[in-house]
């Protein structure tokens, strides 16, 4: 029977509010609250989803072959899910990538970029023939994908990716080569020994003109003896400080040929001759991406919460030092120095999942925009993901070692999970856009914004405030009032000392 | 052959100054780097101590037998040097915690506790006699000792420790008990599957009175069996965010019987009918506390300097982005944002490398001066290596995070070795005194120190500083010598706005 600790209880019984109501309001309503537990028990109770040795025993052959197994038990289980009618879209990211996941996948999992990649890469870049013929496949995996981008020489520059796709006009073919050891593919997941697909990403060549970057689908491995097909080149790269079960890879081409209808042709096209239809947006290709940063940020945003869950709850419960000889020791939570590390992370987590539930909600709202045609607010969310995913993995990351450390060496132990749980959000800080780079992307969004303020343009909702600011404060927002809050957040935003 | 990279050797030769001499100034002098090198052809060059397989691949069985077995190839190799007369004590750290041992036992050793707490112990508590008798074992390694203090429930609060040892005056033994859960010990490097005895610190009971805390030389599992003695409860506290080689250990004693003579004895004394003898000072207790910490500190300085060498040569040889497009993409070096996160660190490392050096004098002047019973400088020493610990500690992983995801998802891989370095050095912020406890202790002593100061008494030379500026600043110090520098330091410490 599980007891709850006598420090932990009495801290319970003083709250001041209904807990019950601020799960509700953070998972989305009451019934979400129902989904998610009916969820958590359908996957947790499972004893072949439970660890007899904890993954930190193991070798990494172990640790691979645990994450697919286990990978293949969560699919079986979200199949059955499908026929009860009770699976919807969330519930891949929920097992497969997000706090669900993480409780049963705990170090990455080789699968879960063909659902969080590979799949939204086709519906995102492929044509709806294109979607017909691969999601199929894709969906009851019968192929298994993964997204390859980086190159071991480019992550940042993507302009620079060496990787390139040919078109050969005679057979209609592109050829994909990787003409340098810096242009081989470098971390996609799943890629080392799992993947038999990939959505590949390289500078299209037709007609003898570079058309810059496109994404091509490629057969990696044999779909019955899953050895690597003629000219592909493909291995894991290694360990890491995190993710371990990802199995990430790399990969080579030499001059491996691909039918014309496998380049995701959505956006630019290339027709039989080697004709190059330009997408109507540059921007139109960055749409993975920005799906994955959206995504992540929800993510960060829960990894985050259960590391100060742990670290308050450990706080509670032990007593360290006297202060008065006849008292018992003190619950380190009522140290000062304590609290200045607990409370800040802990108000920085719900500030985190209310910004990822909007930004969520906007990248819906734009991505349905975009069907229509509708390019105008994709600027403003590619700034605000690319915003946002810098800023939470950053806080994020220093939060959770915040509280690790708050926790003595108690928290360096992987029993704490606090190690483990840094180690998948750091990873976040330089993956899927390093964060340097986003804080400048950042910087010249604003700036750009600022310029347009003082010029009289219109500006987008979320930085409208620049436009009446950019005349000055009239009137110091002293008042303590909610609008008053964001009036002064405002004015510091646009660069006043308030 | 090695060869070097175009871009690293382009930089090198940009130098302005004489490496070499820097290098004999960081080593100590010419021979001091001739012994160094010679040193470190002569471990690393060994074909035992090399890895075929990196330990990041194996089981955490594998990687403690490896640790054992070359811990064990180690010490073989030590022995050499000293039939050849080249060992001097250096050695014992150098290859066993420092920076030739991180090369070598990568993450940590289950016998480095025996060289760096277990003998130390034994020389600064025991008496000469239990010198005499217990070292010669230890040093010969007929017996494997660690230092068993922290308990699962007592770090920082040493008072507070719980397992007891109670003088029976009729058998002239102590017994050691463990009368809760958390009093069991929990840490010590090398007690899960290695040592064979320890140091443990307990309360001493003698004629019905708790006289505190001392320690005690306890045999834990048989000589020649090596299975746990009657009494004894012990096992390994398993992994951890870095240092799995260490097997950390806990320990907990149903009754144990120990002779009298087991308790070191050098300050302290329970004579044959339980008379308890009080040392002269209570803090010669905490003599291996200090050595460790001053140890550390020149550890971490070295620790630091590997990473930022890493993520400098690093960003030398990264080039990423285009910013003319006739031009070869940029080192990455050359951005003032990398320079921002690498100099800043680098600079750190010889503010950290010359304050361990200084610290490593003062703690063998100080010392010597407590051997001949003079103990005045002891609470500046042990406030200082309190300090130092803190900030070496903190800054030097906040700096190693910072070069480490300088390098990208690069740095993220174990093969940069950043994240092991992290790993290790993080935890010196919670271990051997967590660190805001002892950034607490540095403020209490300079608030005291203050007190002195205003109130006209002398102050030990490092806060002498504090005697003049609580006077007040007369003349600012703007002229720019190195006097000035330091001036400029003192006033800003002592809480002026230069």
């Amino acid at each position: 029977m599980t007891t709850v600790n006598k420090d932990l209880q009495k801290e319970r019984e003083r709250c001041t509010f209904d807990p019950l109501e601020l799960t509700h309001l953070l998972d989305g309503g009451v019934e979400k609250t129902a989904i998610r537990r009916e969820r958590e028990e359908f996957f947790l109770s499972d004893p072949q989803l439970q660890d007899t040795v904890p993954a930190e025993y193991k070798s990494h052959k172990e640790k691979y072959e645990d994450a697919i197994r286990k990978g293949c038990r969560v699919l079986e289980k979200v199949q059955e899910l499908q026929e009860q009618g009770k699976a919807d879209m969330d519930v891949f990211s929920q097992v497969l990538g997000g706090m669900l996941g993480s409780a049963i996948l705990k170090d990455g999992n080789p699968l879960t970029l063909h659902y969080v990649m590979f799949i939204p890469a086709l519906m995102g870049q492929g044509t709806v023939e294109q979607q017909g013929y691969w999601i199929s496949k894709a969906w009851s995996c019968n192929i298994i994908g993964t997204y390859a981008q980086t190159e071991l020489g480019h992550g940042t520059f993507i302009r620079g990716l060496e990787t390139t796709a040919t078109y050969d006009s005679s057979t209609q073919e592109f050829v994909l080569n990787s003409p340098t050891l810096t242009s081989y593919k470098w971390w996609p997941g799943g890629l080392g020994q799992t993947a038999n697909y990939a959505v590949v990403v390289a500078q299209l060549y037709t007609q003898g003109q570079c058309k810059g970057i496109h994404p091509f689908i490629v057969q990696l491995r044999d779909e019955d003896t899953h050895e690597p097909l003629p000219g592909i080149k493909i291995g894991e790269i290694g360990t890491k400080l995190g993710m371990n079960a990802t199995n990430n890879g790399f990969l080579g081409f030499d001059h491996v040929r691909i039918p014309r209808e496998h380049m995701l042709m959505k956006n630019s096209q290339v027709l039989e001759d080697g004709t190059y239809i330009k997408a109507p947006s540059d921007k139109l290709t960055y749409g993975t991406m920005m799906f994955v940063r959206v995504v992540l940020i929800k993510d960060i945003a829960r990894y985050l919460s259960k590391a100060v869950t742990i670290a308050i709850r450990y706080s509670a419960i032990r007593r360290q030092c006297q202060i008065t000889s006849d008292k018992p020791e003190v619950q380190i939570i009522d140290y000062v120095t304590q609290q200045y590390k607990l409370f800040p992370q802990l108000a920085t987590c719900f500030a985190l999942s209310m910004s990822a539930e909007w930004i969520w909600d906007m990248y819906n709202n734009v991505t349905a925009e975009l069907d229509q045609g509708e390019l105008e607010r994709l600027p403003e969310l590619h700034a605000l993901a690319c915003c946002l995913k810098a800023v939470a993995s950053s806080d994020a990351a220093g939060g959770i070692e915040v509280v690790r450390l708050s926790c003595g060496g108690h928290g360096y132990m992987s029993a704490s999970n606090l190690p483990a749980t840094y180690g998948l959000v750091t990873a976040a800080c330089t993956y899927e856009g390093e964060n340097t780079v986003l804080f400048l992307q950042t910087a010249r969004y604003l700036v750009k914004a600022w310029r347009q303020a003082i010029s009289g343009q219109d500006l987008p909702p979320t930085v409208k405030y620049l436009t009446q600011l950019s005349r000055g404060i009239k009137q110091r927002p002293w008042k303590n009032t909610l609008t008053c809050i964001i009036r002064a957040h405002q004015s510091v935003a646009a660069g006043f000392h308030v």
